[in-house]
């Protein structure tokens, strides 16, 4: 057995955290630190920084967009053993959670399990899309994480639709572009139902999304939904592979990262070093 | 049979029209109109007027504080009937919510019955509390309209302690105190249990509140439910009638009105004049 890639484990003297968290993400743009803008990472690196007295550098499993939500946005990062041993984890969290503003909060913090990786030894994203259809009125107390639609969005037809769509392909007809990244993703399950608010929902998972994947596979589904284009067309898009889903997009704030699936046991570490060492999703993914 | 007080019905030429919305209460000043405050009456007056290029005056069931939520508010405005023609009342909720902020929505707008009003008609307002309670994390996409409270609240504990408040009793010990208005109710309902997300919920109705009455309930049942006074002490409060409960007032963002029930038919004017005739809540009530 080879040894496993040096960034895939904590460097000598240091632990692993895992933290579990969830946002608002209305109020943020997207995870990802950028210079002058308010995000996710940013707002968390700090607290995390400030209140141990620590660099905080964080790996995340899911860089979501300006105004996608999460409740259930997985990270890590590692400190030195020294430093934790300070810390009852459990008092950490509270506090964190005294201090954070109302709209990020951790779920859990715990010490990883050996082989760890939030981002590479994942083995799939959930994510969860709302419509409220047919000049559905929204409620105010729940309008954060629902999408307007004008028209009615017929279920039966959009679960037919998507079919094509489910497996392994070449996804870049729905992604962002970006240079010497593969656009190849394994689309395990894109459903939709009605939820208990009467809202069209659809719940999507894959091994991972490439870029504004999962809105543009939603936006473009929505059009067949409403009546708009034929239920081939999905499939179409797909093998044509011209972006054209793209332009397709849906709102930002009907998508919320619902969860993450990792393996257990020696399943983390193997599972991370065979996508590194095979280059899958070398680059930033949504 | 008498005739009705001259206010209760709309006048001649006029006709009433009936509206239920939502609001997240963040956002407001309360209900009721202020100098310089945004409240939900002026949004929404200053909205309907604009729009149907009329005056609009609106009567509300519950006069909400700043901060407290709405899923099932009423008000009831009078309208000229050669304007009242001009509208078809669907197209004219689905316009007013296309311009409202994303904090207020109508639910429904539709003709009153004969002898519907609003305030007086109703028979009872509804309203929940929630409590995050235990250190419970609050989700950031349900943080609106629920309240944290550090310590376990004790469910069983709280449902036996407001068996006493139970019934018709002058609460002046719950209220804020208002010259010349009277602070008997009938409370009709106090339950307390555990919500699908797990936090403390109370369900409390009664024939009307006086102003701040459902929040002190509330916050001096909890101070019972986390132990810290005896099962006996809301019976003392109550009998003591010192306002000491008002003091303990639990905050308004775990508050929302979720609802106002109206008789049916002829009940509608009856329940009116008995309540204007008699003299009974003629001062704003929460």
């Amino acid at each position: 057995m080879s040894s496993p890639a040096p960034e895939l484990l904590p460097e000598g003297g240091f632990t692993r955290i895992r933290c579990e968290l969830s946002y608002d993400g209305s109020y943020f743009s997207g995870w990802n630190l950028q210079p002058d803008r308010r995000t996710v990472q940013s707002v968390v690196e700090d607290l995390l920084s400030r209140l141990m007295a620590i660099p905080v550098n964080t790996m995340v499993a899911g860089r979501t967009d300006a105004g996608v939500h999460a409740t259930g946005q997985v990270f890590h990062f590692d400190i030195a053993q020294v430093d934790r041993d300070r810390w009852n984890l459990t008092s950490l969290m509270q506090i964190a959670n005294r201090l954070l503003p109302d709209e990020v909060r951790l779920n859990s913090l715990d010490d990883a399990p050996h082989g760890f990786h939030a981002r590479y030894s994942a083995l799939r994203r959930n994510y969860r899309y709302r419509f409220a259809d047919g000049f559905k009125v929204i409620p105010p107390l729940a309008r954060a994480d629902v999408a307007p639609w004008q028209q009615n969005l017929n279920i039966d037809l959009m679960n037919a639709a998507v079919v094509p769509l489910i497996g392994t392909h070449d996804f870049a007809a729905f992604c962002r572009k970006r240079e010497g990244a593969t656009s190849i993703r394994t689309l395990e399950k894109f459903e939709w139902s009605r939820d208990s608010d009467g809202f069209a929902q659809a719940l999507v998972s894959a091994d991972a999304f490439c870029h504004a994947m999962v809105r543009s596979l939603v936006g473009a589904t929505s059009i067949v939904g409403a009546g708009h284009a034929e239920i081939g067309w999905l499939a179409e898009l797909l093998s044509g592979g011209d972006r054209v889903g793209r332009s397709l997009s849906a709102p930002a704030r009907g998508l919320t990262l619902i969860g993450v699936d990792y393996p257990i046991g020696a399943g983390l570490l193997e599972r991370a070093q065979v996508l590194t060492r095979t280059g899958v999703r070398s680059l930033p993914s949504e």
